[in-house]
């Protein structure tokens, strides 16, 4: 009468900080410092119906293995090229498992004087990653021609790089009007304020870009840098156009991604008020609200964009 | 060279707390405690491309709509019925607007004392809704026969109902073992240890029983109770099979439902080794541990369930 | 030219969870879930002038013998018996330090169906301790007279318990005016509104009390009553007033507490203009805020309160 | 029977976002973005036992100043002056209330490419200030000679400024041993560890210096330069050794601040055990621990620091 559905299972939040000293930039050590997650999915009926661990990795071992894995492939190692890997051994060591979710969170460390070994957490953004590596899927992602990445043929490898928690903010060149109005209408139009949101970017990498191998650190710092400076040189008419406008800009700054997907939330910024005290408030002083907010969320893809298959899962 | 792929927009976490004095068991105060996110989608290329709001109805106005149709339904109406009411507004007045998503997040109170207006937060868990009104969409979600609810035909409804946050724990009857060793596995087996979650579970209701009208307070405290009396009475080999078995009870127990989806964090109790300070440790103290965590996920469904299509979105 | 003021150091968030199989009411398993605070001070001027840690019991070490002590006392010992134990362990096996600071967390969780082993987590509230145990002091916290309770004499001990997080809310009985107005007022007063907010309740108790041995649990029954009871009946003019009845009525119910100090936030529910909307608004419909919010701190004594000394440090 | 002790009122959280347009270095916008709390006390015996609200100057009425007051004294005030004239307002113009404490969170924005309107949220650390003004003091925060500052002769002022939330790592130059060991040591000692916290540093100014006047803004920068080259710059062989040179550092960079106080929590970082998997480990991958974590607080005082009075409550 009932059936087993989609199912997956892992670890969640393994925190690794690798130390390779000396390695850095000017002979500094370089650090990767990584909260992981990993999800393995396949022929898990038994252990669902029966409680049969028979295909059951632990997830204590897919703890173990990524703590392996970091000695073996060394800090220089991108989160993405990390995940590819351990994705991949999960489902070509355990013939049940077929698919592998593998998602990194990356906290940036900036050097602090000149002694190589100190640094400061910088706090603006969190680098992320989600990487599936799928057996059952043909190579790409499930989804055209692509040479297939792994220990295996016919492997389909999907990377989606981004970043989140990236606080900006405009204090002009923002307009919002010529919206619907019905009963339900208060908001006064407005030709100019602040404009301020944190972004969530994520965007999907071509399949055969992934088989032919990238750079991940540098793609990464295009993307950031697109992203800034896009939102700074744009003029706003609303979060929707910001959205695609910045979704283009890193289309085209990444030739190697395909789709872009963002989820901008409106960080309001209320002009407060102050007529009741005798002062004006010419777009000075204003009251930052928590709740509630706008939310803007939004894919922009390239026209020859393969299926994403299960990237986004 | 681009184009825009799937967007919506909204306001998320408005909170709403509604009070009907008198209204509830006993005499007391009622009490709605709500935190509502809706979110929009339809034709809004132009928003996106060129800036233009003319089809952007303001997430302020749908804030506003959102209090005064607390006010005109009343508190006696559940998440679920507001939430329809509240989307099929958004849909039929905004044409071009086609879908709506509203979720609630409900928070309970409890009673204190005899005079029928004080309460305390209960703390214990959230039930939430999450609503589609599509109008794109045949009736039925999108899938399958059954009648359009809203106020007009054609229009799919889907409701997914659920609840998170709510830990629990067995402290015995709990067994793992029987898993693949591998290089990488450190983890003894056990057949005695502590079973610890926070659940986190939807179940969807039938379209037809959507279309028919239900008792949604009534499904929510059938619910609640399954979900409990089962984590008690069920012995367990993993929490895989923890989870199908409460996903099978939750469709037994709500014949209106057709597929539940939960998700389970294993919350890890370690046996602290006490030895190296000459004490055993029986199942006595345990380390409660916060990261990293295992986290299952799964689906379970009629055999006769009807396409989702986009409920779980 | 510089010297060392105050300063202590220790274990923070030490997570025990302690099951006693049987032990609980009804032949329940019993649970206590804590998080512990351990904090030493004394001599440690060579610490931190010379980096030598011959004075420095681990904060690791402090872990291990809270995890040990449990074992020891069994689950049957209150959080502040437990914290008198831990914190006179510390200051009598270390000579050089003198003092001991322990703090403890629970939180409470309550049985599901009839098993003995299954248990929800409450959600309601977290009761708290804070215990200093200090070799410095004469007995009785450093103040009166009172017999020294620990392993030696002469050693003052203070125990404060609380609970927090309480969310309370009533709908009525609930008045604010007659307030001061100046040129910054715009708060119209109001006969009638919702009074919400979460309590942060603690009390001191009486060192001879201490002394003399006290059923903790039953303390913190009483008291918790107490608190609800008393929001639930008092008619209130200002969450001042509220705070100072409360305070008064927690004296009363607990003859071994001499002082109470509570912090109540303001947690304001705004009533939803919907007169724009062609609706009335009588009390029904509230917006829930964040921020800002209103702090009532304050401390209510008993007339013969003896000195607290570092009891609230 | 019972009495009042010490209690305080006030609004918490106030957000406010202060822009002055081209005000900023290379005529960029300068921007403050605060979180605000005020607590007022005073004759409030009355507002406890009887309700009465005559002397309760309104939590809201304390809000709208403090925006009033933005406008009035422009973005280009820091937040301690601002706190000062803020608290001034408060204690003069209300004669039932003699004290007031005024904390400001300040959040800090870098700038975004050259549009001088753009900014990204720096995350890095959170400045912080408590200002008392006490009009029951003598001048001088209550102890020794000085000028008062404020509307009113005889008006009591404490400054303690600060920072929290700065994370900062040392690969090495950290050792512990030579500590205590007894039957609870399990922790082995350590030529080379990782030293990692977040840093919450506090310094209270002299009251002759905040008579005089002070340029915040810069000592704020000084304070900051200091405690990162200091925690880079020092070979540490305990976290209470870190405290006390970071301590001592400030108050020699900060002529006009008189005492110090640091929380240092110790952010564990473990060296993962490779060996099952038959790999070494010389210090690369560790795991980040979460709980439990040592917390090392202390004061570091200049020799002829004048009592500190209310400044630190």
């Amino acid at each position: 009468m009932v059936q087993l559905g989609a199912n997956r299972y892992g670890k969640a939040e393994v925190r690794l900080v690798h130390v390779a000293r000396g390695a850095g930039p000017d002979g500094r050590d370089l650090i990767r410092d990584w909260n992981i997650w990993s999800s393995l999915s396949g022929d898990l009926a038994s252990a669902h119906r029966s409680g049969s661990n028979a295909h059951v990795y632990p997830t204590d071992s897919q703890k173990n293995k990524a703590y392996a894995l970091a000695k073996e492939l060394g800090a220089d190692v991108p989160p993405e090229a990390f995940a590819i890997e351990l994705g991949s051994f999960f489902v070509s060591s355990q013939p049940p498992l077929s698919r592998a979710r593998i998602a990194i969170d990356e906290f940036g460390w900036s050097p602090i004087g000149a002694s190589g070994y100190s640094f400061a957490r910088s706090g603006d953004l969190v680098r992320t990653t989600v990487v599936h590596v799928d057996e059952g899927a043909g190579p790409g992602g499930g989804a055209g021609p692509g040479g297939g990445v792994g220990p295996g043929g016919g492997v389909g490898i999907s990377v989606v790089s981004g970043l989140k928690d990236l606080t900006v903010m405009n204090t002009t060149a923002s307009e919002f009007w010529g919206y619907p109005k019905d009963a339900y209408t208060t908001l006064p139009e407005t030709k100019d304020r602040i404009l301020a949101t944190s972004v969530n970017a994520s965007w999907r990498y071509r399949p055969d870009a992934v088989a032919a191998g990238l750079d991940w650190d540098a793609c990464f710092a295009a993307a950031r840098e697109t992203i800034l400076s896009t939102f700074a040189g744009t003029y706003s008419y609303s979060l929707q156009q910001m959205l695609y406008t910045i979704g283009t800009a890193l289309l085209e700054a990444l030739p190697s991604a395909c789709e872009v997907r963002l989820v901008l939330p409106n960080k309001h910024h209320y002009v407060v008020d102050l007529a009741p005290f005798g002062l004006d408030n010419d777009r000075e002083v204003y009251l930052a609200g928590d709740r509630p907010y706008g939310q803007i969320e939004g894919t922009v893809l390239a026209d020859d964009a393969p299926e994403p298959g299960l990237a986004w899962d």
